[in-house]
């Protein structure tokens, strides 16, 4: 339990299903500094237009709704966020300026915003600090569970938690669509600002589950220990550093990454993939991002099928040169191509190898030294089931 | 029929059911001069390093596999079409360096050598004008029918015929695995050579299935008549021009190309996209490419699903600026979007209107005058289906 910060959820009816959660709120005791990543798409939901154009002050509220992504609404969509906080203001007695919004769901639609107003005092009557979980729930759309993560740092006095949604449209540039992370570890928002991005760059952006950004990508950083004594000052008195507070920021955003590519719509596998011996560290991330995106070896993965040769193939086309013939790739610590052609394999036991939930894919092209890791899943029936009917 | 080329076709033994045909021969009556186009992926199967070895002379055979890619199997992998080729050299009375090759099927493994060479002598023995049809299925993988396309030339002289296959590991840089064009009318090696790219390029590489560029992509186009009298000269003799012979080559790589893009794995539809209003060429290819190959845009419309929101947002990624709130998007002529806004719509028609074999899909940017049009199929269960089970 993160202190300063409460959570509540709500059926407001922005789904279509009766009782489902849609709606969640944070509310934070003190104004609280926040860092943000947003999605690169050209394409910005109207949430992120909203946030970016305030002025980066310090935050009292984050409402958060799933159902409708209020994406491509032009500027009525930004108008109704501004709506929705004048009402949210009163009933919370903060600033308009003090809220940032969230939404993931059907892009194109506007908010049902007499239905959303009609749910903000049921929402804030609920606030609670224990009710992180409800919160992870009403962020959900395809997402088979919620995804929270906690951890406590050295010492006990502090903790980070994190709560996120996954599923569909994932691209690791950048992943998920929505994550949320709190620490009451005293951090100013230059700090935060600082630290996310590279945060970021090892954990969201290291998952992918069909290469498809998002309009609405969104990560937020919260520190609610600033309004404390030891406010902004890296909490020289609470005997350990800032060095192992991003740290611990660090493992809760990657484990979130992970709960999401593991949730990805239909997977029944993750595969962790590391490329090494690149010449450089960039190439080593443009292969396995190809690799990684390839619908050839997400199929293969999903049939159990050892086919190292769509995954050269990938490599092949990720746009950076590769030597064919030094290339070396194993599946589960087992090599099935060395210098570029096949060894030998046993094709029954690979597939029993491959029958499992996580998969480690090496693909080393002994071209150099540098090396890039990252996370998908397979592509299944259920991929195409979900995304086939999604709308309906 | 194209006069001066003969086929024929055999069930070799490479694919595993009986009596498949796995084996194709072209046979050339004359030194056939040729152009080719071959795949960019950096890892280029046997075939491809073998022909482009050679000097660029004139052809008398083409020797084509199905079953087997022959990628990714080293220097042994050129060494067994080497030793193929001294066996149809001698077969045929013809000199080694006057063989082509061309592959298809699984990467990794090595071709079946002694098979294929027991099969030679039946294969030269069936050689005829009128067996395209076969050589067509020989050529075969997942593809579920043949594809050939033939056209007389203005005055009924000449012809221009050619056969692809296509199906999967398809992306539009470059495009189909296999196809073979082939006219009687005479042009030299010069002329094809200066021909080919741009024919390429408004067929073969308007096509997507999958986004995954295969090793072995190869188009060979082939003039039977350069060994007549007017060999070369451009046919001033019979009365039209090689802008015509040229424009109707471009016909049947197109049609050859559109017949592979309806026959992609699993595809029920097949989706014509056009991008226009874009600033540049460049940036409508680019936009036009990241939608043909978003698994979430071809899932929608697999399930007849009106989700423009998918579109825009592929548009978005496209790594290339564009202007949301201009975007136009209009599906089967029915505007679903516009200033990047939705269209009030009704989904039960508009899902109606997509239950067709052919979709029309315009993305109008309103940024410029550039249009690029492709075209790409939807992502099904039977994708999943035929890639999850290749190899077994």
């Amino acid at each position: 339990m993160v202190k300063g910060v409460q959570f509540s959820a709500a059926a407001s009816g922005i789904k279509a299903g009766a009782g489902e959660l849609d709606l969640g709120l944070v509310f934070f005791s003190e104004p609280a500094p926040v860092a943000a990543l947003y999605t690169r798409n050209s394409v910005k939901a109207a949430h992120i237009l909203y946030n970016t154009q305030r002025a980066q002050g310090r935050v009292r509220a984050l409402l958060v709704n799933s159902g409708c992504a209020n994406a491509c609404t032009g500027r009525v969509g930004v108008e109704d966020l501004a709506f929705i906080a004048g009402r949210l203001a009163g009933l919370l007695a903060i600033r308009q300026e003090e809220i940032l919004f969230a939404s993931t769901g059907v892009i194109g639609k506007r908010l049902p915003v007499e239905t959303m107003t009609a749910a903000l005092p049921g929402l804030v009557a609920k606030l609670g600090e224990k009710n992180l979980d409800v919160f992870a729930h009403a962020i959900m759309t395809t997402d088979t569970y919620p995804k929270i993560v906690e951890e406590a740092l050295p010492g006990g006095t502090h903790r980070v938690a994190g709560a996120a949604k996954g599923a569909g449209m994932m691209n690791p540039l950048f992943a998920t669509m929505l994550a949320f992370v709190f620490t009451d570890y005293p951090l100013d928002a230059m700090r935060l600002k600082r630290m996310l991005p590279a945060l970021g760059r090892q954990s969201f952006e290291r998952i992918s589950v069909d290469g498809d950004t998002s309009t609405n990508d969104t990560v937020l950083l919260f520190s609610t220990g600033s309004g404390t004594a030891a406010g902004g000052s890296g909490g020289a008195g609470t005997g350990y550093h800032t060095a192992a507070v991003k740290a611990a920021i660090g493992r809760v955003m990657k484990a979130l990454a992970l709960l999401v590519v593991k949730d990805g719509e239909g997977a029944s596998k993750v595969i962790h993939l590391t490329v090494k011996g690149a010449a450089s560290t960039h190439a080593a991330e443009r292969i396995a991002r190809r690799i990684a995106a390839s619908p050839l070896v997400k199929t293969a993965f999903f049939g159990c099928d050892p086919n190292w040769g769509r995954i050269i193939a990938a490599a092949g086309d990720a746009g950076v040169p590769i030597r064919p013939r030094q290339v070396e790739i194993a599946i589960q610590g087992e090599r099935l191509a060395r210098h570029g052609v096949e060894v030998p394999f046993i094709e029954e036991e690979m597939k029993k190898l491959m029958d499992s939930r996580e998969i480690e894919l090496v693909v080393n092209l002994h071209d150099g030294r540098a090396a890039y890791d990252m996370y998908t899943c397979d592509l299944t029936y259920d991929y195409v089931r979900i995304n086939a009917s999604y709308r309906t």
